[in-house]
C-alpha cells in the first residue's frame, strides 16, 4: 500500500517505484527489474513523464490491432505485473477476448503462480495462462525461459502485447509472424526497433490510455480501424520519440 | 564474487550490477540504489560506456583540488561502496591525507558499520569515519540523515568528493563554502549543475582515472596545479557532456 503523499510533485513516479519494491518483497519482481525500471525512469524523465502525441498514435494503432485481432494476448512478466497490475486488469475488463499469459525470464513455478495470483487479487476474473506449461510451444533460438508459449495463449496469438521486453524474444515473436506491440521507453532499444508497434511511454500510463481507446474502438466501424492500421508508420513514431528526447537536452 | 564471464561484451556493466546486487544482499546498498543505478546505466549507455574527454578534464581538475587541499574528504554511501569499493580503497592508498567518511540516506548504525567493514575487507587500512556520530556537525536545511558531518571529517573538509549524490545535500555542501567534486552520469541533475566540479562518468571508471591522475599530480609543480584549477570551467564541461548525449540519438 502506498505511503507516498498524493501532493508530492513526483507522486506518480514514486508510486510506481513503490509498486515495484512491493513486488520485489512479494517475490513477484526481481532485482533486475529494479535496474531496468531505473533505466526506464531516466528515459521517462527525458520525456517529461508524460504521454506524447507519438505515443498516443501508437496507442490508437495498438487499440485497432487488439480490437480486430482473432486471438490477442498480453504477455505479463514480474515487473509489468508489479508496476502496472491494476492497469492490466482494467484492460482485461475492457477487452473480453484478450488473454493474459505470465511469461518470465527468471522462471520458477512459485514466481509464475504468484504473478497470476497478484492479478487475481487485483480483480482479474479471467483464466490467466502461464507460458511454462508441460505442453508449451517454444520459440526457436532463445536459451532462456521466455521461449515458452502456452498452447492456448501466445502459441495461438495473432497479436501480442508485450511490456518491458527482452530484445531477443521480441525479435523471435516478430519472426514467428505475429503482430507485436511493445511498450518501451527507450526508442533506441532492439525491442523498440523490431516491434510492429512501439509505444514509447511508461507502461502504466500507456495502459490507461490504451484501455480508454479500446473501449471506444469496440464501437468503431471496422473500415475506420483498417484504415488506421494501414496508415500507421512505426519508423516515423520512433523518429519523433528520439526528437522529443533530444529536445530534453 | 563475479559469475559474469570476462568475454561478455557488456562484462564491465554486468560486473557493476553484480557488485550492487551483492551489496543489496549484504545489507550495504538499498533498493533505491538499484533504481538509481539503473538510471545511471541509461545515461552511461547514451555516453557509450566510456570516459569522454570532458570527464578526463574534470578528473584532472578534481585531482588538482584533492592534491592541494588541506583536508580532502571522500563521502561514501552504500551504492558507491558496493559499486566502486575497490576503486575507493585504491584512491585512499594513493592519497594519504584523504579521509573516507560513511554518509548514508537510509541510516542505521548496522548499515553504516557494514559499509565501513566492507571497505576494510577490500583492503582499506586507514581509519574510516561515520557521519552519524553523537558529536556530529549538521548541514542546515536537510531533513534526512545525510545532514550529519563527522567533526574530524566532512565538518573540517575544504574539498569534498561525493559520488551518486542527493541534490539537496550537494547544494548545502556548496553553500557551506566547501569545494565540491561530484561524480554524476546525468549532466542535467541538480547535483551536476550545483557542484564546482562535475565528473560526468561512471563512478568506478572515473575513480580509476582519478587515482592515476592523483599519483602523477603528487609530483607536479604547485604552480601547474594552480593554473589548472584557474582555467577550469564546469559549465563548459556540462555543455560538452550534454552534446555527447545528444549525439547518441
Amino acid at each position: 500500500m502506498t505511503k507516498v503523499p498524493t501532493s508530492h510533485p513526483r507522486y506518480k513516479s514514486l508510486l510506481l517505484r513503490e509498486r515495484l519494491t512491493d513486488g520485489l518483497r512479494a517475490g513477484i519482481a526481481g532485482e533486475a527489474g529494479l535496474l531496468a525500471h531505473g533505466r526506464g525512469e531516466a528515459f521517462d524523465y527525458l520525456l517529461g513523464e508524460r504521454t506524447h502525441d507519438f505515443a498516443m498514435e501508437s496507442i490508437r494503432m495498438a487499440s485497432a490491432l487488439l480490437v480486430t485481432a482473432n486471438h490477442p494476448v498480453i504477455s505479463v512478466n514480474g515487473s509489468t505485473a508489479s508496476v502496472a497490475g491494476p492497469e492490466i486488469v482494467e484492460l482485461l475488463r475492457a477487452l473480453d477476448r484478450l488473454v493474459a499469459e505470465v511469461n518470465i525470464f527468471y522462471y520458477s513455478p512459485e514466481r509464475s503462480r504468484r504473478i497470476k495470483q497478484h492479478l487475481k487479487d487485483l480483480g482479474a476474473t479471467r483464466l490467466i495462462l502461464e507460458s511454462n506449461s508441460s505442453d508449451s510451444v517454444q520459440l526457436p533460438d532463445i536459451e532462456h525461459a521466455r521461449k515458452h508459449m502456452h498452447p492456448n495463449g501466445l502459441a495461438q496469438a495473432d497479436v501480442a502485447l508485450v511490456g518491458l521486453e527482452d530484445g531477443d524474444r521480441c525479435e523471435r515473436l516478430v519472426a514467428s509472424g505475429r503482430r507485436v506491440i511493445a511498450i518501451d521507453l527507450n526508442p533506441l532499444s532492439r525491442t523498440a526497433k523490431t516491434s510492429h508497434v512501439t509505444i514509447v511511454d511508461e507502461v502504466s500510463r500507456a495502459l490507461i490510455e490504451l484501455t480508454a481507446c479500446v473501449r471506444q474502438d469496440l464501437a468503431a466501424a471496422p473500415a475506420a480501424l483498417a484504415e488506421r492500421i494501414d496508415r500507421y508508420d512505426n519508423a516515423d513514431i520512433l523518429n519523433r520519440a528520439v526528437a522529443a528526447i533530444r529536445n530534453a537536452f
